[in-house]
């Protein structure tokens, strides 16, 4: 499964601290631990309460590049920072993300077709999040549909089916594992799926072991790639199990080491 | 899902040990423990090496039913040892087990019938253990129609897939998530599924963490029973997490407690 490293993010306060202070040391700190510790894309967010967005992110790319060829993933709901973001990104990239919005989709998937990016797109449109599975099948066909069209390659389009808290949306959990599988059977070849696994412990207790039971259960149902903490060593440790018991790594004693790159 | 404590069993050096004393305390504690630590069911098996296969067999079920009301899983692959189990045995009990043997089916499933007792069998036949989910769920089909002709109700009959250690025949810990999905689909109700899980993890090292995680995966494949350690704290909780978020139990703060029975 694909790692993307999720610390880059301001709504952490080490990052916020960072970015207000334009502390390079600390952002390429954990560009590098992100890496070491197995994720192979950078997902970089300015966080909710930058004044200056476009600036940040431009920022963020340049001093992340100095220490990292890591993929980057470009993640913001503002189509000018993504667009900025172009302006200096030579790393290969990730557009994080569209929507089935049409206005949205009209705008970055020929951007992600015209940067030969990949770009993550949520099971969401103008009427919210779907309740069901069924529903965010429904999106994601309206997405890969008009994703052909545009001439994306179907292997750099990642559905992202939206992961809530489990504290508040409980069924959607289920719902989320269920749409994982209904994605892979949409279109041959199908698109990748992935999600923001730390949103479905949000707000609760025990919020580790949350994310790492969720990851194994999603990583059963076919998911290729998720947004997470790839510090977290019980996490990155269950990940690894799961892929080996997929048969998807092969077994010696010292697994845990060697599929951590 | 339904925890059978594994721990009452002859091969470990502890219970082989009390059993050779005639130790009932032993037996007694770790018959707490386990129904303490979330147990609804005790599996009991004499070890490998027992000179008097039937007489221990016995002697552990009265020690047992001297301290607790659970159900006990009768495990042995000799059909004396599981008739003469039913002479003393006046808790709800589980046979366990018996193949898609045609000999053994035709004594064990009447037995089962005959006692009101539930029974486990596993996908194995006279050709031994199949290499593939499509062989499984044929032999469990075979068990399926054989159990009905019987009278066994279908609440009453478990599944066994037979994991075998992920080390020596990494592949098959696929099928077996392949063949719980597919024993779903086979009747109307279905039967339920088991696992002998701690076999997954056989000579490897990680056995923990490869136990836990393949618990999380077989769970969201469907899995009814497991038979395993429950004394085992972060196998009980990576279980209870993945019911949770299978929306199985409600989330509260205390959801690791509350669901321990």
């Amino acid at each position: 499964m694909l790692v993307i490293g999720e610390r880059i993010n301001g709504m952490f306060d080490d990052v916020k601290a960072a970015i207000k202070e334009r502390n390079a040391k600390v952002i390429q700190d954990l560009a590098k631990r992100q890496v070491e510790s197995g994720a192979s894309v950078l997902d970089v967010n300015v966080g909710p309460s930058s004044g200056d967005p476009q600036g940040v992110m431009k920022w963020l790319i340049e001093v992340i590049q100095e220490v990292t060829p890591a993929t980057l993933a470009i993640d913001s709901p503002n189509i000018k920072v993504v667009k900025g973001a172009f302006e200096v990104c030579r790393n290969e990239a990730i557009i994080n993300s569209t929507t089935g919005q049409k206005e949205k989709m009209e705008v970055l998937i020929p951007l992600a077709v015209e940067k030969k990016a990949s770009i993550i797109s949520l099971t969401m449109d103008e009427k919210g999040i779907p309740r069901d599975a069924d529903l965010r099948a429904e999106i994601a066909v309206r997405i890969i549909t008009y994703a052909g069209e545009c001439g994306l390659p179907i292997e750099n389009l990642y559905i992202d089916p939206i992961i809530l808290p489990c504290n508040v949306a409980q069924p959607q959990a289920g719902h989320v594992l269920e749409t994982i599988k209904q994605v892979k059977i949409l279109s041959d070849p199908p698109p990748k799926t992935v999600i923001g696994l730390s949103n479905v412990s949000q707000g609760t207790k025990d919020r580790e072991l949350i994310n790492r039971t969720y990851a194994v259960m999603a990583i059963t149902a076919g998911l290729d790639a998720a947004i997470m903490d790839p510090m977290d060593d019980d996490l990155m440790n269950a990940v690894i199990t799961a892929e080996l018991l997929l048969n998807k790594n092969i077994y010696c004693d010292s697994f845990l080491k060697a599929y951590r790159k």
